[in-house]
């Protein structure tokens, strides 16, 4: 079925994408399903008093780990990254759905990542305590000629193998994990920032974390939706250094 | 703190509450998220076509058991119930929040579940394979009397302990488990369905269950409220015999 | 069914029972779990080095909050305690499977919660700031007494349900919070950290945590048994404050 | 620090690795689980009954989707199989924990997947309706040809930027999903009785299923380990036509 078109060529990234679908996700929901607790159902009616109030109770929430009342809510991403990015990412099993692109189902386009100018090369020090630098020239050269060569190649035999018939989830064997793919990522507050202590890295988080670069270049958009939905629980997470509840 | 006020008199209810406080959850989000396997980042572009075929990849979806798609939504209930429901109910662990009236942080209420009427009494068979019957007038009248008076004899020792200026905490393990509580419940087309499956009882269902009265109750509040935000989704489960995916 | 049987006499418990029914659970199966992330196939090779090693990295894994390696083992524990507790206890839902004593399908013994003597039973100071004291002899009397009284008559209105013939998990309605219960808990030792976070209360914890006192004594039991079986991992915990992977 | 070594030769392969690294499960354990139920805290001493009695009551448990008395068991495998595996494997959430080999932390060896001649190759029919066939010499000539020449294209291309000092989590970017990896995964019977359900394909199943070949081969081999750590729960699943509880 994709002996027909003319081969498409390669396309090369070195960005993510990250586009938010549909959210019902407020910081007031997290304050209503805490009041439970202490108003049980009569908790909706005390849904309108003051923003202060709200923030010192998620504040209080966050801080003490009570994690549940910021669950009772729901964002659905559109992801768009390198298969080696999905690879991390999907390893977040807790208040996380996953749909993604499937080389089963569909002829895999050939988008590529290739690292940007900025994106460091060179690993400095021992397991558990790296540091990364830029590299040389050299480095970034030799970088980008051998990911373009060995994308190309590859694309070109999943390409001859399709044209000679044979099914897609055969053929998809050969490509890159820097080849891109999309997923639709739900999740709640919780387990987002849950992704997020672990998939971003701060200075003044209190467990530091050293996530690879392009799963965090996927975290920060996500933390940037997350700080613009419920703004007060993103400022109780940036307080808590970046703990979740 | 409680001691000020005039002891409550009791309620009794015999049924219980399901109000559904917000949801964003519709057949065109399953049919979109399942689009991704197929489409990629273009599965939103396809999501205006006809109802005929949402039903139809719906209805695939379900029997086939690909579930991740039925997972990009969200209902948040407030379910008032007694508190031995939410025992049951809270062993659903997968897809499921919870934040539940506390009896640690506030007094609670004296309302008490009493069976109604058609409310059948008596268990005829052995283990697996019960039936009930309605039971004798005099069953009935034990039954209400039984239950009024343990409640009423348990909610005054609780009083009597909250009088004393005991911590509530302590005295609430006088309260029977008939005392109604409420919590908020968070969860998505595919863990409700694996929840009305087991806590709602069908003789058409593919897998016969035997829940207790009280917990499908609640359960046959929720699915009305789930046929009406996603009716191709809940049509689908139907034909499928009450499978979820 | 039971209607035969003379009426059991009510059994006052003031402590929990934790027995450690099997284990599959040692610090080497973290190590190897761990190296499977450096050594690949090769990771069982390397178990027998130097048990300063293995201390090293458990530290190094627990503190950098990488979690998984913690899983790859099993504890599965036989509770005894009030209802109240096991309400608490199965909210935790990640890495936790339970079954529990049903009042569905057996009678239950009259077997009820009274606080022991060194139970402080008076909260002062305000919601998320408690603390506890002692109480005075009476307030220790009234507790005793009505809670006695209460139990007992919550019996006898079961067992007076049982004897007209009705259906245990109608009776079972009248039972009090404080009834004992039993149940299977198997956990692994990520969740289980999780848990012991949460419902121990100790001052040099970097997340002070105030659970109820009678869900902290089946804590404390579950904790001595994982101090015994994953020695290494325990002291790892503790030297991180109490705070899980 | 990976310069110094000559350039390892690709090797090929065609086959799956499982290997059971530990287990404590038990048809027996399922038993006392679900006694817990009916027996309480005496369900343990029940333990040394007839076998022919263990075989019903799993019989009716799994019939009757009673889940939780399968979860209290542990088996830990060593799983070697191609990321492509992998990348479906890892998207079974509950009750699974994964410990993978590290392309950031270690230099990935060059082991790759190229399909036996006895794997079907050309896909017929339509979305949700494939059948597979062996295909042509001519078709299994191109698949040996073009994987083996992308996949050394893809190994010199990393080698190459390793070489150079780039860092390892830059380089593995043009490693083919064909490569192989290895990890730890760890369920209870439960959560292998979904995977099983889904990731084999039978006839005979309830809900056929239509897994990619080379994970099935996975889900085989652990099956047969299944099959032997718990004959009754294995006999059952397979009587119940393969669906889980």
């Amino acid at each position: 079925m994709t002996t027909a078109a003319a081969t498409p060529e390669p396309v090369w990234r070195s960005d993510v994408g990250v586009e938010l679908v549909r959210a019902s996700a407020s910081d007031a929901d997290v304050v209503t399903a805490a009041r439970v607790s202490t108003a049980g159902e009569r908790a909706e009616e005390q849904r309108a008093d003051d923003p202060a109030a709200h923030a010192g109770l998620i504040r209080f929430l966050l801080r003490n780990r009570h994690g549940t009342p910021f669950e009772h809510n729901s964002m659905t991403f559109l992801v768009t990254a390198p298969i080696f990015v999905f690879r991390e990412f999907q390893r977040h099993r807790t208040g996380w759905s996953y749909n993604e692109e499937s080389g089963r189902y569909r002829e895999l386009a050939p988008v590529f990542y290739v690292p940007a100018d900025d994106r460091d090369l060179v690993q400095v020090g021992k397991a558990g305590a790296y540091t990364f630098e830029p590299g040389t020239d050299e480095q970034r050269r030799v970088v980008a000629e051998q990911t373009r060569r060995a994308c190309e190649g590859a694309h070109a035999a999943y390409r001859a193998m399709l044209g000679a018939g044979v099914a897609r989830e055969v053929a998809r064997g050969v490509l890159p994990v820097a080849t891109f793919s999309s997923m639709y990522a739900t999740c709640n507050a919780r387990s987002l920032m849950a992704f997020l202590s672990l998939r971003t890295r701060h200075d003044e988080a209190a467990f530091p974390s050293y996530p690879q670069r392009e799963i965090a270049m996927v975290a920060e958009q996500m933390e940037e939706h997350f700080a613009r939905l419920m703004p007060l629980t993103h400022a109780a997470f940036l307080q808590a250094r970046r703990v979740g509840p």
